[in-house]
């Protein structure tokens, strides 16, 4: 049994902001590491033949109305973005170069600090200085950071494991998988943490 | 303040009658009377450019794992239906001309064993004979439910029913709305719990 939780998200999904909140503290509470990878959704739905929630009638506004709802049920700190959703390409790839330059453990705390960025201050995380700020926070060159996330080694790497978490099942955000078993969706949390207390559902 | 629960579901909606089995002891608990309104997810679907869950790439074959994950995990009752999704028409058609003719009461029994037919017993519920035999178990004569079930006026009173529904919000199944506040999902009956116990989430 691998001792990992996979976790795949888009930095526009609230979704998948409000699972970053809580995946770190319930894989170690059972012995897990997890590995943070940033997709994009729309590269996605290209495949799967879907769209964004807010774009469709009737369901799109009743999901901006639960994105709020959800995170007061849950406690979680959220303030609806005026833009929404966003393309998330440079902050994906942004965490890859991290990763690769500064460790596994800086890019997971440069995913959080971008998902509170967009979803908590309002910023605009399309702009390379907002990302650049964050980085900056962290005590990473921001411009550096800018720089080697348009290297196209980066940009491949990102296509490629997009490519790879569809090859897996991986068609939303949050997207979780543990020994094999898919779970999609925030609200499948109580199910995620029984499978991690007890190998099965 | 109104004392109801407006329940929207459709017959071939695993996650509609998941609620099915829920949605009368959660609102007793709180004093409330549920309304049972059957829908179309084929008429709605339309409208929001939407389409069954299992007809998507990668998000189909997940669903169906995920609905039979999920019953295991609520203690549900649950049989992967060899046909799906079906065209539910003359179930809701059915329900209609039950409440017209032998009151709400005998109509929610109704819905609740036209779902166990299909998704414990496996029966394929587009069969009149097999709507049938359920309102005959409930002392109702099936063949003159079936034969009314087919008059204008009933369907046209379901066509009626599905466009208010959209009006109201209603996309998906099951869709709950208590005093306007709408909750889209099974995996939403916590939320709506909090807010029948609070007035509020």
């Amino acid at each position: 049994m691998t001792t990992l939780v996979d976790f795949y998200f888009d930095f526009s999904s609230p979704y998948g902001y409000f699972a970053s909140t809580r995946i770190e503290a319930l894989a170690e509470k059972h012995g897990r590491i997890v590995r943070w990878h940033p997709i994009l959704l729309g590269v996605v739905f290209k495949t799967t033949g879907s769209a964004p929630l807010s774009s469709y009638p009737l369901k799109g506004e009743y999901s901006l109305h639960d994105f709020e709802r959800t995170a007061r049920f849950h406690g979680i700190p959220y303030k609806s973005p005026e833009e929404f959703p966003l393309a998330t390409q440079s902050a994906a790839r942004a965490k890859l170069w991290i990763e690769k330059n500064k460790g596994a453990d800086k890019a997971i705390i440069f995913c959080k600090e971008v998902y509170r960025a967009y979803f908590v201050d309002g910023l605009n995380i399309t702009r390379p200085e907002v990302l650049a700020e964050v980085a900056s926070s962290m005590d990473i060159d921001g411009a550096a950071m800018i720089d080697g996330s348009n290297n196209i080694l980066i940009k491949e790497e990102l296509k490629s494991q997009i490519e790879i978490a569809m090859t897996k099942g991986v068609f939303g955000s949050p997207f979780i998988i543990v020994d094999k078993e898919p779970f999609w969706g925030f609200d499948r949390f109580a199910q995620l943490e029984a499978f991690l207390k007890n190998g099965k559902v």
